[in-house]
């Protein structure tokens, strides 16, 4: 995978905010190749304005009047598409599509197609494209901003880009090794004596409340620090007790 | 799964803009609810007018003062994060944190908060999470603008509305309803003061003792009984505190 062989190329762009906006979310996520076929007006300080720290993406943007011209030299291209169209094509969902991109990317020049803010791709531009890629909306408002669908296709080529570095789960990237058995059933141990200590569990009738409790820290997963502050916690419940019954009570 | 218990809330939000961009990419993925603490301007003209076709979700925004007032009657919080924190919290990226909060909102009332334009949420605010939900950037230009933060996680859980079928996680089958935040800060008071009243928390150097057994606690998300348990053996501490004093010590 090599995002700088994907270009995100928008089409007839009217608003130039959105142009600055584009350029924003391809340098979040890692994009950096921009091509710009007939924008309406750019340069342009609404663009500037909205690119915030990506002004560089703009700098490098290639502006061109057809779309052949922004897409000659790729070898796989992806065009943004409405879920109805009239002529069938391959239509995936942008987490299919960027698996594609991604694997083609290794090898080859690889250019994602954007539409007109108000009409997107006309027919004979999306033949133009190996795969169509239409992002899932709600049925009642289905018109995405042109920056807010840039944003998702990059999004997931970093979301690629970045399994591989990722923590499997929440729990690998602990700064704290989880606490062993032993010391979790010494833990336990400890919580009873205390809870017998202050009365608040009767051996007699102790109901499922260390079962509810076993339950609750088993769920968790204390880490060896928290242990150590629960533990504490018990110690000193423990000497307020004895402090209490020498009074007598 | 039900988008509708699903609440976005943006925190001191300072370009109105951002508010508009917010409710389009919101409304484009099937969410409505929107709540806005202490925005610096709305309503506002150029919220509407980035809004576009979702000008029903700027109408139905709650505007609150709080961020707890916000959250008081959810059970499971999510907060945006960059990703270096001095205390490590239960870290996610917005596809595994999708799926957290799609199962949580069957039954329960959800979160997502998300910060101020320049500086984010605060560490006291994302102590009031569960969990904290990060957007893998390039290291070279991380700052993500707000409206696209938002879309992109409205977006993860539009993916999953699409795929219909739900990981099923050990949440989904429990069996006693989770505490509200509400709850849970009544109870983190109560913990605080016990802590106190035992002498291992010293008020005039409190370190980061609560901020560890927050964390615990939002980690594992208490139930309403354990809750009762848990303030049940906080009470009889007390008593067993108050017992020892008046025995002079």
């Amino acid at each position: 995978m090599n995002l700088d062989n994907i270009r995100i190329v928008l089409v007839n762009t009217s608003h130039p905010g959105n142009i600055g906006g584009v350029a924003r979310a391809m340098k979040n996520m890692g994009l950096s190749r921009l091509y710009l076929v007939e924008p309406r007006q750019f340069p342009d300080e609404q663009a500037n304005w909205r690119a915030a720290s990506a002004g560089d993406v703009l700098d490098g943007a290639v502006v061109t009047s057809t779309v052949e011209e922004a897409i000659s030299d790729c070898q796989f291209v992806v065009g943004t598409s409405a879920r109805e169209r009239r002529i069938p094509w391959p239509l995936l969902d942008p987490r299919q599509c960027a698996q594609r991109m991604a694997t083609a990317s290794g090898q080859e020049q690889v250019a994602v197609l954007f539409g007109r803010e108000d009409r997107g791709l006309t027919n004979d531009e999306l033949k133009l494209c190996n795969l169509h890629l239409n992002v899932p909306t709600a049925e009642s408002y289905s018109s995405l901003n042109l920056a807010m669908a840039v944003q998702i296709v990059c999004y997931e080529l970093r979301m690629l880009e970045a399994q591989a570095q990722l923590p499997v789960s929440e729990d690998e990237q602990w700064d704290t090794p989880f606490a062993t058995m032993d010391n979790m059933e010494r833990f336990y141990t400890h919580l009873e004596q205390t809870l017998v200590d202050v009365e608040f569990l009767d051996p007699a009738a102790p109901r499922q409340l260390m079962s509810r409790l076993r339950r609750l820290y088993g769920r968790v997963r204390l880490d060896e620090m928290e242990l150590n502050i629960m533990r504490g916690i018990l110690t000193e419940t423990q000497k307020w007790v004895s402090r209490g019954r020498k009074a007598g009570n």
